[in-house]
């Protein structure tokens, strides 16, 4: 199968934008953070030799390390997610005539509905993770591209709070109970702490100029 | 020349992550609309021909179009802003030894950040505009694609807190007195109805489930 990011952007936009439910908001959170990586990784490649910027220099090939790691993790779960939507799909197809055809079939669901909330609670983890670099690249990239470092942390953002919607909505159809209250005690603290992060780095990056 | 448009997400993502500073975060505004008008249009087309939304049949074509014409737009603006950018640098190469060159360098120079300015301020017009088009279809689109409404919206915010902290930035080098005044009144409006408008949607989307 060939992968989404193998499309061209124009392409994508044309499947996501089409009547077909898959991609959707789940693949666009996790491209959402992947556009944020590689902003990051640019700030800090515009920074590399740049005097005034000695004391950062160890540092940011690190930084770069980081945010093309996520980049990479954000690229594969844009297609998991929609993966991730046609396993509930199929699962829901599942004939239901016999109880033990309803059995399997439910069973099946379950199983799917949670693959479906795991694949953008991996997303937004990885945003939240992305925030953290975004705030230190914004403290300590070049300034001539603070902005962009402020763009990284808007969709990263973004990609967090697309995420956690796409979580909650699939823990919605998910019946254990216990698991239910782990991931939305989870979610809370990240939709928090992206409020609270990306907050600060717009608020740094607009003292600036 | 090629349009970014025309590349591979993989490709974009790479090129954007590069130590090359175009295309950057004015780019990834126009892209975040296109992506939002994209989901915009997906959640009407699984609206069309489904019971329970039958007073609503005869918008969704003109919702469709409208979204479908931003997305067309925004896709122009993912290029003009890399172009826009790049007229600055050009500009920043011109000859300053004489007294003539100096006065064509700053003309030019003027010139190319009103130019730069222009391209994410239309990106922010837009996203505004958008986000209008995502709180009817919020109301009125498939309740299952609910959450892609939301991301929708969410993509539409994040395009245009991005754009203008893109004019903002170019605004900074503009001499132009009365146009600073006029665009920077503007981009307030703007961003004051992004975050109401955006927040309202969120707000009902996540007041269904």
């Amino acid at each position: 199968m060939n992968r989404l990011v193998d499309t061209t952007l124009c392409a994508f936009l044309d499947e996501l934008a089409s009547g077909s439910p898959a991609p959707g908001g789940g693949s666009v959170a996790a491209l959402s953070g992947a556009l944020g990586a590689a902003l990051t990784s640019m700030v800090c490649h515009l920074t590399i030799h740049k005097p005034g910027y000695e004391s950062v220099q160890n540092e940011l090939p690190i930084l770069i390390d980081r945010a093309n790691n996520l980049r990479k993790e954000f690229t594969v779960l844009i297609d998991e997610d929609t993966t991730a939507y046609n396993r509930v799909v199929s699962a829901l197809k599942l004939p239901k005539e016999t109880e033990e055809e309803k059995a399997t079939r439910r069973e099946a669901l379950q199983k799917a509905f949670i693959g479906a909330a795991e694949v953008p609670l991996h997303t937004a983890r990885l945003c939240a993770d992305l925030l953290k670099i975004a705030d230190e690249v914004a403290h300590k990239g070049n300034k001539n591209s603070i902005t962009d470092a402020a763009v990284a942390a808007l969709m990263a953002q973004a990609g967090l709070e697309a995420a956690i919607l796409n979580v909650r909505i699939n823990l919605t159809s998910i019946k254990d109970a216990e698991y239910v209250e782990r991931v939305s005690a989870e979610i809370i603290d990240l939709q928090q702490m992206g409020v609270e992060q990306s907050k600060a780095i717009y608020d740094h990056v607009s003292s600036t100029f």
